[in-house]
Formats: structure tokens, sequence, C-alpha cells
């Protein structure tokens, strides 16, 4: 049963599990006690930060325990906005950050605070001058991913940390998808991270704050962890989160050009035999274990259930798959198509052999949801050129309108246009990405009574 | 070496490590996937709210799981204020809450809202009347606890729901204390607790807001847990915590019976045989496992290293074994001797053996900190009685000062005063316990160019 969602959580490490099961054991009372319980789960506190410090390449006193990496990024953005008031209230992040850094921003706006979202390119990076342009005066914090969730793209950290220095403003590295695999570059003066995705246990984020960073910890105040983490300490599971951290560090440089190399099999191979796909994200700079790719004409939960039945656990960002019916914010940053959107991240010590009974499942699973939505199998026919051509696609979801956009283009003259009348958000996404695709002209989108009318003209 | 500090930390309950150990193996994906690891997390999650819901009383849709009782709190009061801005930005609480209560309290009023501190008696309990005269028409959420975690005194939390139900205002319960000893009495309209208070595992918390209760989460959004509890959910820890709290729950009759037996044996043991001693809190509303006493003429933290050296851990609200250097607010709101405190919470299962040997050495340990310490052992001499004295206690920390008191009463003249001039905090509380312990007048407080003159007068 191939687990193919690691960016999501990270099946238990071995070593997290049996530092755990030490820990319940020896590290249960309170660790501001002074009888020799607490005085126990003292030490094992201690020695957990100093671990967790060495890894992440910081001081112990600049490293404190947080429930999770949403709530480290949470108490890390809302003390470092507040340490730097005085300065001014704007703050600066990618738009592909994690939704945790993106909540905050939303926040930070409702208090009355400015925020700026620096674009990234197709390939999901930001541009370290474009970064660098949007520091101003009165910019507090600046927000950057080390590497991006969906897609595993890399960010330019190093420069822009660098631009971030000169301009004085510190710099917050959500480092959720890549502290397993190495430290991040220097730089930073926030750093954030998530034990789970490491294979350490749920309940335990990270949160560095170096030396000399001005930071106010906002809410109730609270006596533990510097008062930057409110509440009693999760000490089992820290204690488990540090353990298996040096652990997988141990093993990452090997395990990377391995899965690294299984991800490259997957690119070509999924290129290569799956019509009618956009494989995303940077092939180069990206994390080892990680690839995303959307497959037109395809709905993404089905897909997943298809694949699930199957024994493959994967994920997505298609909108039909999310609670919220909107695509995800990453893939609709970068622009590309988010239909039938499938993201892969392998656990360390996946097997070859399971990558490639994926391999061999996915075209026939791709081709059977085409086949059950009626999606073109080839260029459709064109008999007798028609006029200008309006489809209706209102009250249909994702990938239908693209469907019977793609049904109908070859119905109208070259020169000739075709409006798509959709209500689904997916449809302001996937109808430019199916053109770019396909090579058509993507004229542009105009409100309509319900939903809107995109516009394509045809070119070929 | 028994542990007798489960007001603070329970260690883990059998049912909790068996739980936990299979939630490792069945939890650890992301319970919002669809993939079948996915929904096998949701099924363990689903099943764990609706074990905590019953346990709390309440429906399983009107709890979610925080990452400790702190921040239960945290999230519980600023969610149940910001739903009533309208009504007002008035809070009541009970002067003897938890540091998370009060926490959120002072950032409440730091914010701009005000605060009324409801005070307790001398068994540290608030008088319904007077908390009901503490609700006013703008007053959004009055907050008190079941019972208390220094003294084991339990709130008359009934009668107080039926003035806030009267006055239409909120009542937030603070259960972390009783929730393993059985339900809060009905008429809350938010709950919290505290898994690790019960011998569940760190990092997880209850909060309950029954449906009609206006409530605004605070901070930045988030997906999981109704919105109210921001990060992945802490999910094998929260199926551990859910099923211990069934399994404290299914003995916790009997068991309370037998610790309350316990205890009532050490209130009488220990006011029968350490003299100079004040056995604190409710003798008969209180919590079945829990009793808070005071020595005179005791350093609190010499104490607790003396009983960690004889294998008891205790704690203690003693101002020199706490960070801060100012005795527990507990006492102090309740007006009792905080010098030499010690708090002993028996986990369930304590053998009454253990308690027995406590109390064999208790006594000698007691003297032989107050004869290291030069405390008068019996009404000193009074050759020839003096006009009144001033003892300079400066810079000496509790229990100096009032030792020194001690020491000189006997040579001034009935009638005639002592001055004692000292900085440390507990003075202020000690010193007045002293005057009613002993039969001797507190005068008052006067400024003095360092620290504070505290006057007692000789009545015998």
């Amino acid at each position: 049963m191939p687990y193919f969602d690691a960016a999501s959580a990270a099946p238990l490490h071995p070593v997290a599990r049996q530092a755990l099961l030490a820990a319940l054991d020896e590290g249960w009372a309170d660790p501001a006690r002074l009888y020799r319980e607490g005085r126990r789960a003292r030490l094992l506190l201690d020695a957990a930060r100093e671990a967790a410090a060495e890894a992440v390449g910081c001081r112990p006193d600049e490293l404190v325990f947080t429930s999770s990496g949403t709530t480290a990024v949470h108490a890390g953005i809302a003390g470092a906005l507040s340490g730097r008031r005085r300065v001014g209230r704007h703050l600066a992040h990618s738009a592909v950050e994690h939704s945790s850094v993106l909540h905050s921003a939303a926040a930070h706006e409702a208090a009355g605070g400015s925020c700026t979202e620096v674009p990234v390119d197709r390939f999901g990076a930001v541009d370290p001058a474009a970064f660098g342009g949007a520091l101003r005066a009165d910019t507090a914090l600046a927000c950057l991913q080390s590497a991006n969730h969906e897609v595993g793209t890399e960010q330019p950290v190093a420069e822009v940390a660098a631009l971030c220095a000169e301009a004085g403003v510190p710099l917050l590295v959500d480092a959720a998808q890549s502290l397993g695999w190495g430290p991040v570059p220097a730089g930073w003066s926030l750093l954030t991270a998530s034990a789970h995705k490491w294979g350490g246990p749920a309940g335990v984020g990270l949160l560095a704050v170096r030396k000399g960073t001005r930071f106010s910890p906002q809410g109730p105040a609270g006596e533990r962890e510097s008062g930057r983490a409110p509440g009693f300490e999760n000490l089992p599971a820290i204690v488990a989160a540090a353990a298996s951290l040096r652990a997988v560090r141990d093993g990452a440089e090997a395990e990377a050009v391995r899965l690294r190399a299984l991800v490259d099999r997957i690119r070509g191979v999924v290129a290569e035999r799956v019509p009618d796909v956009e494989v995303v994200g940077d092939p180069v700079r990206r994390l080892p274990h990680l690839v995303t790719f959307s497959c037109l004409y395809v709905d993404g939960e089905t897909l997943l259930h298809e694949l699930d039945r199957r024994e493959f656990s994967v994920s997505s960002g298609s909108s039909c798959t999310s609670s919220t019916l909107t695509p995800s914010h990453v893939l609709k940053a970068m622009g590309v198509l988010s239909e039938g959107n499938v993201r892969v991240s392998l656990p360390p010590g996946t097997a070859g052999a399971d990558v490639d009974r994926f391999l061999e499942v996915l075209p026939d699973v791709v081709a059977d949801v085409r086949e059950r939505l009626g999606a073109p199998v080839a260029a459709p026919p064109s008999p007798a050129p028609a006029a200008s051509l309006v489809v209706d696609a209102l009250g249909r979801r994702c990938p239908i309108p693209v469907i019977e956009l793609a049904k109908v283009i070859g119905e109208v003259a070259v020169g000739a246009t075709v409006t798509v009348l959709a209500d689904d958000e997916a449809a302001r996404l996937d109808i430019p990405a199916w053109c770019e695709m396909r090579g058509q002209e993507y004229v542009g989108e105009e409100p309509a009574d319900r939903g809107s009318a995109y516009v394509v003209r045809r070119l070929s």
C-alpha cells in the first residue's frame, strides 16, 4: 500500500517511535518542577532543544517548541510584526506560502496592517529582485518558504536573505518541507518547521528567533518556552521529534539522491505516457522527493479515488478535492493547470518498485477517468467550420468546462472564438492553461449574468 | 518513589499508553485527506471526539481538541469575548483562576477591556452572590474554575451558572482539575480541560462551546477543528486522551472515596503532628485527591528538596519555589500563610502505605528545616519587656522575616509593637497570616525607604 503523501504527513520514523516510548516513561512530568521527575523531564527537554538547534543551525536559547508548524508560523509572524511595529506595519511574502502564512497575513491586514504578495514564475519561484523590490521603509517582516509544499520548487532563500539584510528587514523562513533534508541557507532571522513532516510525531513545531531580532510575543503571557509558546510542553513528542530529526538528517544526503532519481523518473514517464499532462514545478531546483502534475479533462477527486482503489495515496490541489471548491492558491499563482492535479511526495525509504507500479497504473487510470467524463481523445473532427460559438457550462464543475471547450474548438474556423460560460472558480485558471498547452489564444474574461465568459480564439 | 503531584501532571495511564501506541500506527496521517490512511485517521479522530464529548456531557460538534489546557482557555476566552463584543467588553472571573485565565484577562485589559476579579473566602471559594454581583450589563463573559488547582476547593459552579443564565452571560468553566473525576454541573456555556491532568498525554486540551454561544475564533483563520484550534491535529495523543478519560472515569467513583479518606488522614495528621501549620482549602467541598498546607518558619524550597531526598515529589506555592519570587496568587487571594507551603495531590492508585510513610517523615523534615533556619521552637523568653522594636529583615527572603518577628515578639510588652522592615513579597501575606495563627494584632503596612514596614502589636 504505497503512501506517496509525505508532504502532508510522514509515517512515524522508527527512531521517533523508540524515543517517544522512552520519553513516555521518563518525560511525563512538569519540567518546571524541582523534584526528580521534573528534573528528569527538564534534562530531556534541554537535550531535545540542543539537538533540534544543532539541526536548525542556531543556539538552543534561540529555539522554542510549539504545538505545530502552523502555530510556529502564527507566533513567529505575530511576534516579529509586533516587535517592529515602530518601523512600520508592512509585511512582504511570496504568493505561494503555506496557508498558515497567508492566514497570518490576512489577520494582519484585518488589524490594519498592509501586505505585499510577491508573485512567482511558472515554476513557482520568486524572483529575488522582485522580492527585494517589495521591501519598503516600513516593512516590518518578510516571509519566504524554503521550498514549496505543493510543487517542490526551492525558493532563492540565500539571495532574498541578502536583500533583506541590506534593507534591514528580518526574514522568516518557513522550512516545513525542507528541514528534514538539510539546513536552511544562512541569513534568516526567524525559522519555522513542523515535526510530522520529517517523521516526527504530530503536535510539535519549531520556532527559532535569532538573537537580536526584535520579537514581542502576542496573546496572553506564558511562562513556558520563553513566553513564545503557551501551555505545558508536549515533552515525549518533543523528544521524539528531535531524535527523529537527527536520524533523518543522518541518512538525508544519500536518500535525497535516490528519491531525486525516482522523481525524475516520474517526471519523465508521466510526461511521456500520459497525454495532455502538465508536469509543474522546477525540474532541478526542487525538493528531492516531490513532484506535481495536472491532467487535462480529469476530475481530481475521481482520480484520487481511483488511485486509492489501486492502493496509491496521493494528494491534489484541484478545486474539487478541497472543501473550499477553489483550486490551490499555489497553482493559481503559478498560472498552471489545476484540473486533474496530483501531488506525489515520496517518504524516505520508498521502494523503486512501488514507483514503477504507480507509473504503470497511472496512464490507464487517467484514461478511464477521461473516458467516463466524455473527454476528447483526439483532435475533434471539423466538418463544417462554424462561426463563433458559445458553450454553456454554468453550474458544471471542473473539468467539465474545459472538456466542453476542447470538444467544440475544432468546430469553429481558425480565427473565430469559443466563449465558455462557467461559474466554477477553477475555470479561471484552467481555461488559460488549456490554451497555453493547446496553442490556442486566450482572449480574456468578461463578466456575465452568472459566472464569467471566457473567450478563446482558435489559432490552429 | 511516591509521586504526589498529580495536579501538575499525572503519569500516563496504561490505557492512554496502549491507545497511543495503536494510534501511532493507525492515526499518523492527515485526517483531512481522502485516501485510506487519511480516512482511518478521520475515523479515529471522530471516535475520540465522541468519547470525549460523552465524558464532558456535550455534543461531539461542540467539542474541539486544542494543544493544551492553556491554549483551550486562551482560545475559549478570546473567542467568547469577541463573539459578544457588541454586548460589552467586561470579563468577570474569580481571583483564584489558573494563570491561563488571569493572563487572558490581563491581555484583555491591555487591549482596552475591563475585568472584575471576584474575591474568595479563606477556603478559596467564591460566594455565588458576590459573583452574581460582579455581572454587569456589559459583561461579555464570566470564568469560574470547577475546582482550585492549588488548594482543591470546589467552586459553586451550579449556583454561579444559574446566576449567569439569569443575567444572560455565558460562563466558561475551567475543568482542568476535575474532569477526570466527573462531569461539571450543568449550566456552563464553555468548558476547558487538559488531558495530562487525567493521565492522558501532554499536548491535548479540550474546548467545548455550547451551541448557541456566540463565539468568534481569534487569530489567523484555520481549517481544522472548526477553526477553533490551529494546526495539524495531534491525533495519536488525542486518541490516547479520549481513551484514558473514559478509563479513569470508569474507576473514578470508587477511587475518589479511597483517596478522599487518604487526604482526610493527611489533613488530620499534619494538623496534629506538625506544629505551627495551617492546612488550607475547604475540608469537605474539595477535590478527592488534593490537600495543601503551609508551615510557619519554613523555607518552601528547602522543604521540597528535603522531601525529594526522601523520595516524595510534591509541589509548593511558596514564593521561593517560583521563578517570579511572588507567592501563589491563590494563597494570596485566600489570605493564608504562604511560607513552607506544600501541595500534595495523589494520583489514582496511590498506596495508603506511601501516604503513611510521608506522614511519618514529614514532621521530622519540617523540624529539621526549622532548626537549620533558627526558627523559634517555643514561645521565646521575655526577661525584660522592651518598648516597641524594629526588626530589619531587608534583603532577606521568606521565611526569615517571619522568623525574626517570632523571635522578638516576646521581648516587647503586651500592647507594644514590633515593626518588621522587609522587601520580600511574601512578607505581605505571611506576616498577617502569622498574626492570625498566633493571636497577635496585625496593625498594618507602611511604606518605607526600602520595602515596607509591617507593624504588629503584641496581644498575649
